[in-house]
């Protein structure tokens, strides 16, 4: 139970955050997004998601922007890959490391990617062979980690048993994701628990969405725990489709602030992670969904 | 270093939240409030302050929200009184319990209420005298308890010495503010080992500001060290007079969407408080600052 002293902070605003968004951002908005981020000592931006445009048309663009970003130097932009067309579409533009995601729910697997849970591991298997061939880093995600939108809570043995097939499919991490942001800090130390006897904490990585107010006091659980990779998303980019208006991902800066003051190093810089909430939220036309950025103010 | 089992929820979003808005509420809308929050299962509901209404315009209505109120039984309905002056008033409109308020920055107190600290102490002391001859409770405040905007952040020790004095005078239970929402769990951690020293446990309530998105990590951190009472604004009513747009007090529903999940009772019903949440905003015209009454919906 010792809090870490460094965490890294994993970006997820441009894929995750603008995927939940309603309106389809241009692809030069996106780059300039990445651009910006890339300098504010962020070490993981996930950049964008090679799924099919059919299903997710807010990231047809994905080759124009990873073919556009200017990549720095010691980052890592991963992207989404689903399948092997997805994975080979990535490669080809670029990506030099990869995330496969999973569920917890058997539902929401269906209805999110049409999918058992079994199926859509078989499904990632090709993906991380040809990603260990080619020594590409693999992540994974497992959403509806604390709750699921149709089945309610999800039983920490279930998140566990799926993490653990996603780390000995070859994954350097696996992200825990409270998908609609249900948790509270009660379910996060019985999640944690659980995993952590088959995981160890430097191989997981938490993603809070704050719909219901309560990532950072998750984080701060979390973080006891001794988990030191936090997702997060700029500006709090992100909805939450199953309550319309309400907040999603947790907003970087937030996590930032509370890091900070918990004097937990990340190397990045709070003010230009502010900057960047309010040129992401100005393009969109509302302001940031962070309180800190609110408070901070342009 | 045990969390309690049961939590008071301290309503204080009638005076301390309506009081920093930037419009000026009627009457009629404010004992709609209180009588609403009566029906929650809240136990303690502030519900104005007897300050002159040249200082706090919004407040000029002490009296009439005092008999408007249907006051539920086994509920206590304190109110604010700086002085002998309004103390006087408020027991003419029938207040049984009171509160006074002195802050732990010297800059903060003088710019608040125009007298040093131990001005402000000694100013008390004749309420707190007259409290204790009529048998009515007395709550202390104190603010700027981890920072001051003027003056930035407060040694511990200074809000430790504010406390005591404000215990030895007479309170019951002194309430420790963080006015600008400026700390996190590191600050909050600090502060309590320091006061806990000197005053115990029971005796303390935490107010937290949510501006900068910090307010359920610091409750979280509050209730490690043994904290039971929390202050709290039903809708997050109120604001930052120094971030205009920003968030204030915490949000009652989001605090008690916490307790809920880590089955600490407090005998309040959730749904109520959301209603009420959305009531008040809907009269404010604007949408409830609360995540957990957005998530929700209607």
């Amino acid at each position: 139970m010792t809090r870490p002293s460094h965490v890294t902070l994993y970006e997820v605003g441009p894929r995750d955050g603008l995927q939940a968004e309603a309106q389809i951002v241009p692809a030069t908005t996106k780059i300039a997004l990445i651009d910006r981020l890339s300098q504010t000592g962020l070490r993981f931006i996930e950049a964008t998601s090679f799924v099919s445009p059919k299903w997710v048309p807010q990231m047809a663009d994905a080759a124009e922007v990873m073919a556009g970003i200017t990549r720095a130097r010691h980052l890592t932009y991963p992207v989404l890959t689903p399948n092997l067309k997805g994975y080979e579409a990535a490669r080809a533009a670029g990506a030099q490391s990869v995330a496969v995601f999973a569920a917890a729910s058997e539902t929401f697997s269906q209805k999110n990617i049409n999918a058992s849970i079994a199926e859509s591991l078989e499904r990632f298997a090709p993906v991380a062979a040809r990603a260990r061939e080619d020594g590409v880093r693999l992540r994974g995600y497992v959403s509806c980690a604390i709750a699921c939108p149709y089945e309610g809570p999800i039983a920490p043995e279930a998140v566990a048993e799926v993490t653990q097939s996603l780390i000995d499919m070859g994954c350097y991490e696996v992200s825990l994701g409270d998908t609609i942001g249900r948790g509270t800090p009660g379910d996060t130390q019985r999640l944690l628990e659980v995993v952590l006897k088959r995981v160890e904490a430097t191989k997981l990585a938490v993603h809070f969405h704050d719909t219901w107010g309560q990532a950072l006091a998750n984080i701060l659980v979390s973080l006891d725990y001794g988990i030191a990779t936090i997702d997060a998303s700029v500006g709090g980019l992100g909805g939450c489709p199953y309550a319309p208006g309400a907040s999603g991902n947790v907003a970087t800066e937030d996590v930032l602030y509370m890091l900070n003051g918990l004097s937990i190093e990340t190397g990045v810089d709070l003010e230009k992670v502010i900057d960047t909430a309010w040129f992401i939220s100005d393009a969109l036309g509302r302001p940031p969904k962070s309180r800190t950025a609110v408070a901070r103010g342009r």
